[in-house]
């Protein structure tokens, strides 16, 4: 793809994280997610899965993955919208190709196109010894107006 | 729609309940998740949303209605296909319409085909006082082989 | 589902179809495509389809039915937000069911929100003697602000 | 995303454009779509769009970015997995971000996932002078036991 370059980050790795910590207390409790990088047009989240993210047959359920698409899709929008938490999800795709074990698993996110009121976003999770692809979701936030 | 009503569930509520207790004993540890109907083509799955379902705002998050989508497919395919835990999600697709407030949420899911290796569904999260719709998703199960 | 009947068209079926016919000259030739029904919340469009539009084995094609999902979601956002031909879709998700032969096929479409500025619809697409679901489809169209 | 080389093409640029000629017949009679490179895991399909390929505002429609979409990864299906013409889309979701005027978008395919029933793929559709992304879609294609 084109690259999104010109697109710059304006919040860094640890402001994002510290605005976490704080808009979502509940959300974090484990440190299971972990916002790993922010480059221009993207991110990198990470979710270190444990035993409450598993499903029956031992692999990371969907809602763990959903979940990681939905923080690093929302990290993109904070890092390169800026820190306004009101930004919700109005859209995500997501398909599951191949079973994920506990341990890490790394969103790689990029944004396909940031509006003045939307951003699009997609996001590769990769996890195992040999960094197979897990999952793929596709996904739309809303921003709100500048007040 | 043409109703599915020729595809009757050979599992009950209280079968699909206590499956779920046994298979997924780390998923309903605060009792947020209850089935609610099991009905010819179709079944209606209800989250309690509490504090720890919220992001910012005050508003249900988007992990929590998808967790919702997913479990209602999952109890449409154990209480339709039968009771082999190891049914797996491979597509999910949500719009989120408004906002949902801390409290019950109504999954009602109904099967769109079910054939021998893939169920397709489709799901209507209704919430609040004035029964809206909050979020909408559609997916797909895959069905492993009887063995 | 809750029904959207607080949502009243604005246009009628001889006014919408008038406006398809003067805004896409060129997509109608075949009179492929008729406007069958407006109400509070829906619409119904059906695809008389003949050889043009199937694929290997004789069924209907993804395209065509894709453009029955994206034309119903156009009539929903033209009859119930008024007569600007500049909507465009921003996101549609379609599963294909069964195969559809040549004939009718009805689409019926539901309106799940109408914002200032997004539509969310589905629709079902009903075909054949059995009237089977051939496809559903959810997707968003993006209205301009008026001027 | 980890590189899928491993997949390797069994079918050559010019017998997928053969076989297409001889089961489409109706499919591509102006030439408006061209297989343009097959390779490890993906394949480009250009779409050269014309009049009848756009929509009100003299945009590309829809239904024509569906179409290279759902063509370009029955390509990529032809040519991993084999010249089966009986290959069915499932699903298809479709981001539009970009307008995109009358000339050739160039869709770049890559296989997700290929397994013995379902392959996943995602297409990225490039257009203009300075090759934007116009359109983004994920798909999943049904492969038919062999025979």
């Amino acid at each position: 793809m084109p690259a999104q370059h010109d697109l710059n980050p304006v919040m860094s790795v640890a402001q994002v994280s510290a605005m976490l910590d704080e808009v979502f207390p509940q959300f974090n409790v484990d440190r299971a997610f972990e916002v790993r990088d922010i480059r221009p047009g993207g991110c990198t989240v990470r979710l270190n899965a444990g035993d409450n993210h598993l499903r029956p047959g031992g692999t990371v359920s969907g809602p763990s993955l959903f979940a990681l698409a939905d923080i690093a899709g929302y990290v993109c929008v904070l890092s390169h919208a800026g820190p306004d938490a009101l930004s919700v999800t109005t859209n995500l795709n997501i398909n599951f190709m191949r079973k994920a074990e506990a341990g890490p698993i790394d969103g790689h996110c990029r944004i396909l196109k940031l509006g003045r009121s939307l951003m699009v976003f997609d996001i590769e999770m990769i996890a195992g010894d040999d960094q197979h692809l897990v999952a793929h979701a596709t996904g739309t936030y809303s921003i709100p107006p500048k007040r």
